[in-house]
């Protein structure tokens, strides 16, 4: 509690905003451990997000994507970007070892102070998302990224989670994987704005690339809307990548002069406005000490007494008149 | 419009009750299609509910969950239940042709006025169920089916979502799938009630069964809790069905003595009326012709002049006060 008093929140923001690493940790622990600070932290980070591009990298497991995400804050290094890596991973305790070796890779930049590198649990053995990452999100922006890559496993929700958050969704496949199939099972299809073909050198990329352009072109897309290019990289040599951060330099021309980057934003705005709304108020409905109006009503349903429907009426009527 | 006068819920329901397929079919489609008349069938449904015994059915593709469901119904009809089947089918287009085997084969069962069988879409291209899901058990469950089989692909959500809505969850496996590391992964460690392994008679039968118990006996159960068995099976041959069906029945009395049947149906019905009054909730938030507070609230968020939180403290002020 006392610990708690000490936290100054204008003048955390303003250290992160200034570029100090340990200020904007302190941030991203206070909205994962939902600090009670935490409505004061959001208020003032308000009025300086909104700049950073947000970057979303997913792909199946084995496809290279540390190694990429290395790759690309290299290059976004090279022109003077200032940078953050929120790294998703997943609490899978058989997968730990392999991406240990990838974060410890990362650390090429952990000594460069326009680099910050973050690594977030997944939520639940189904790999979404952290409910805090929209949250961790804005703290980076606020501090004055510019480009913000959100790496994640390809595995059940996150990569459509991902799609929801970022300006631009990357897509890495890699030959050897049976990923043209794979590719259609996942619905990626839908959710990337670039496809990059990884590890070029190996046999069987060509037909990767092939597979994908015919099956992306199945899919017909109206005038004036965004072609997913398919890029080609071997990220261990950072190779490609530059070709990689001009496509997502182009992709965010076009979402900003189609209006799509401000229809992207808000509708992000209104996802994460009414999670925090609905958890507010399942918070309300179980809130009551004892027994709850939704346990009395729960009750009803199973004796029969009523139906699922009367009661959320009920349950409604109860907490918006 | 016309066609929709011409349903006459009550009498819908007495038919179904008495047995009649094609009213039992015409309810689960009302609720699928989400009618209008979808409230009056909750109501009309609600009294006669609250009786079957709901078994969830899940393991990864190829363990023979279609077989083993087939052979559920023989072993049920024989001692004379009355018997439903959800059959939650994935959507994705590639596995589409190997179910629709299975289904047919399940057509054993077609002729029989004391089996209903229907297939339902899942959601999306996760595997998880239809949100209509509880309310098609409803008019099995008021159709007086005395066990209704849910039957899921073991694939992303459903087989979590599974959990919660079955009394009893089965939990398959098969030799050579390398099934004992994909079980830990998957967390069916946590969800399986019963535990069986299928294709005995294939070699590692036995080695999936120690491995898995192995695992299980890694969690420690606390006194007096239910400890889930390992039972064998060859579906395909109706062997070991019998005993699957006497584990069921005895963990549905542990459900019973225990108070943990009373529980796990409370907490369905409290998740099922939350669903339903978020939904509508949100319905309201967005549903205000032209322009939504909702909309408004996200476009202050990018522009940076309130934060997420404050406008969902404003949102939930619009609508609850």
């Amino acid at each position: 509690m006392s610990r708690r008093r000490d936290v100054d929140v204008p003048d955390l923001v303003e250290r992160a905003r200034a570029g100090e690493a340990r200020a904007v940790a302190r941030l991203i622990s206070l909205v994962e451990d939902e600090s009670p600070l935490l409505r004061e932290v959001m208020a003032a980070l308000a009025p300086h997000a909104g700049h950073a591009q947000v970057i979303g990298i997913t792909g199946s497991p084995g496809v290279g994507k540390s190694t990429s995400t290395n790759a690309l804050v290299t290059e976004l290094r090279r022109q003077d970007k200032r940078v953050g890596v929120l790294a998703v991973d997943p609490s899978s305790p058989f997968s730990g070892g392999a991406l240990l070796g990838d974060r410890v890779r990362m650390q090429d930049h952990a000594l460069d102070r326009n680099v910050y590198i973050r690594s977030m649990a997944s939520r639940g053995h189904l790999g979404g998302l952290s409910w805090s990452t929209p949250q961790a999100l804005r703290v980076l922006d606020a501090a004055g990224c510019d480009v913000i890559l959100i790496e994640t496993v390809g595995v059940g929700q996150s990569e459509v989670e991902i799609a929801g958050l970022a300006d631009t969704t990357m897509v890495l496949l890699a030959p050897g994987m049976g990923d043209g199939i794979q590719a259609a099972k996942a619905g990626i299809l839908e959710i990337g704005d670039l496809y990059v073909v990884n590890k070029a050198d190996r046999d069987g990329a060509d037909q990767v690339r092939r597979d994908l352009r015919s099956m992306l072109q199945l899919g017909e897309r109206p005038e004036g809307s965004w072609r997913p290019p398919i890029l080609k990289t071997i990220a261990q040599q950072g190779e490609g990548l530059d070709e990689v951060v001009a496509e997502i330099a182009k992709h965010h021309e076009w979402l900003a002069s189609s209006g799509e980057l401000d229809a992207r934003r808000t509708r992000r705005a209104r996802d994460e406005i009414e999670a925090i709304a609905v958890t507010a108020l399942r918070q309300r409905w179980g809130d009551v000490h004892g027994r709850t109006e939704l346990d009395d009503l729960a009750a009803g349903v199973v004796a029969g007494t009523t139906d699922p429907y009367a009661a959320a009426d009920e349950l409604l009527a109860a907490f918006t008149d």
